[in-house]
């Protein structure tokens, strides 16, 4: 039976009717979990996903009070091992419901494991170069940013050199305000660079244009040092034309990892070293079991240990 | 005045003669925070950090009771965005007290910001070969291991060769029992390599052995599958003798990020590609701006701008 908009109001101010029928993800570093379950007597699923939050600042006072009960687990000289109880008001979880749920849902909060994948230049040639072609990623949202058709006015900075030029501008993550977690894209101009795969000694110039003038942009604008920034690419990158992320080194950016990013310095380094290290390098990368590469890679049997 | 040992058990009940001074550092993605502090009409600081700990499976069903409450920030169609309130033994909080604090209990909890280094090899000759030189840190316990004088039990796989074998022990931090935050180190028994930069083309049999012995050890006792593992080595590594962290690739193991950590997997391809490829790399590595490393670096002028 569907229910009224009214009587879903009044659902979940407590999850007394509510069954948990299997964890979807638990996440420890960050203190979340994620559930599947359903309300008792009643139709449909509901994903649930509870997070700690963050202590809060203007707490604070609260916090470190005798509101706060501490029980001893063990003391060892100065070092105090305790357990502390928080009244619920001072110790907020973020909880997100969804009732209710659609399988997609459901994915969407499940855990994804991941696989890690040597690409040699082989494989690359054979599984990763075919699916990039085939795929046909739209980059139409791209073009728009490079021609100035959309997110003209978002544009930081702007080298309109067909061969070595770029645009810099604030990832779309980021609020553009504070230089805690910034966050910025260099896109090239040039249309004929996918990936870091592909790039070749005639390619440093056009490197170290976005290396240098990107960080001179950001200084200028943000007052953030040189060595305050984290500049890499990914591999595998989430779109297919050549771009930079630059981002806070104080911010624990997403995806910065060993597996799926590649610092700047070190790829014009490899070029320098070696001008055809991209054509022999293996390059390793992670990647979710659900994603379609993957199956490409297993369907060639390179899963199958 | 001195406390005395039982007058110190019956501190820290409670925060309620706990007074903040200033906050050391607050941590949003894993929820913590350290404070300094002191107790109203005593001497001495007073260290605190809290730390709100994962989502407890034994208390499921007590989270997911009436015994939460939600409170509704908004709500969207099937997205029901809430406050979930609840009793705080269900919702615990880690509480680690130091109390008197020496000056270096309160900065092992201060923030300290990291730079970017990149370091040529020039640089790497001038500075941090010396460095690593004039420091003589200590390799007495990295010797027992490999002797067998200390934690000879928790060996988990030894090839004794000389040139190319190493000894597997589980690494310190991990309990050595669930498999979702595997953490094992493979130590060589060669005593001449100190770091990823002394790596050259006669070291591939050696890196090549560790990958796969290390592999093929973690399957057979953990059952964990190769590519499900992150197997790589630290740059700056915490001591100079070579050894490789393997962990599992579902858990976000601490260094894992670019600027500190090299797929073992890309460093015998580099070498592959270019058997001096770590005489002639730039190696970029991020550093804490305390460490005496970095101080090296600023005196020579590497940060001035």
């Amino acid at each position: 039976d569907r229910l009224t908009d009214v009587s879903q109001d009044q659902l979940f101010t407590t999850f007394q009717d509510f069954e948990v029928v299997r964890v979807l993800n638990t996440n420890e570093e960050q203190k979340s979990i994620a559930v599947e379950g359903r309300l008792s007597g009643k139709e449909g699923t509901a994903v649930v996903c509870l997070q700690k939050l963050p202590f809060s600042a203007e707490k604070l006072s609260e916090i470190f009070s005798d509101a706060t009960n501490l029980k001893t687990l063990f003391r060892n000289d100065v070092y105090y091992n305790k357990l502390a109880l928080m009244p619920s008001q001072l110790n907020e979880i973020k909880a997100t419901i969804i009732y209710p749920a659609e399988e997609k849902h459901v994915l969407r909060f499940e855990k994804q494991p991941s696989s890690f994948v040597d690409e040699t230049p082989q494989l690359y040639e054979e599984i990763t170069k075919p699916f990039i072609e085939s795929s046909a990623f739209s980059k139409e949202w791209i073009y728009n940013i490079l021609e100035h058709k959309k997110e003209a006015e978002r544009i930081v900075f702007e080298d309109p050199d067909p061969d070595v030029g770029f645009i810099l501008l604030p990832d779309l993550k980021w609020t553009g305000k504070q230089v805690e977690d910034l966050y910025l894209q260099a896109i090239v101009h040039r249309k004929d660079l996918t990936s870091i795969r592909d790039l070749r000694t005639q390619h440093i110039p056009l490197l170290k244009n976005i290396l240098h003038k990107g960080m001179a942009a950001i200084k200028d604008k943000y007052s953030v040092d040189n060595h305050k920034l984290r500049i890499y690419l990914h591999y595998q990158p989430s779109f297919y034309h050549l771009h930079v992320h630059f981002t806070a080194l104080s911010f624990e950016a997403p995806g910065t990892w060993i597996g799926k990013s590649h610092l700047l310095s070190s790829v014009i380094s490899n070029l320098e070293v070696c001008g055809d290290y991209y054509i022999h390098t293996t390059l390793p990368f992670t990647i979710k079991d659900n994603h379609p590469l993957r199956a490409k890679f297993k369907a060639k049997g390179y899963f199958t240990e």
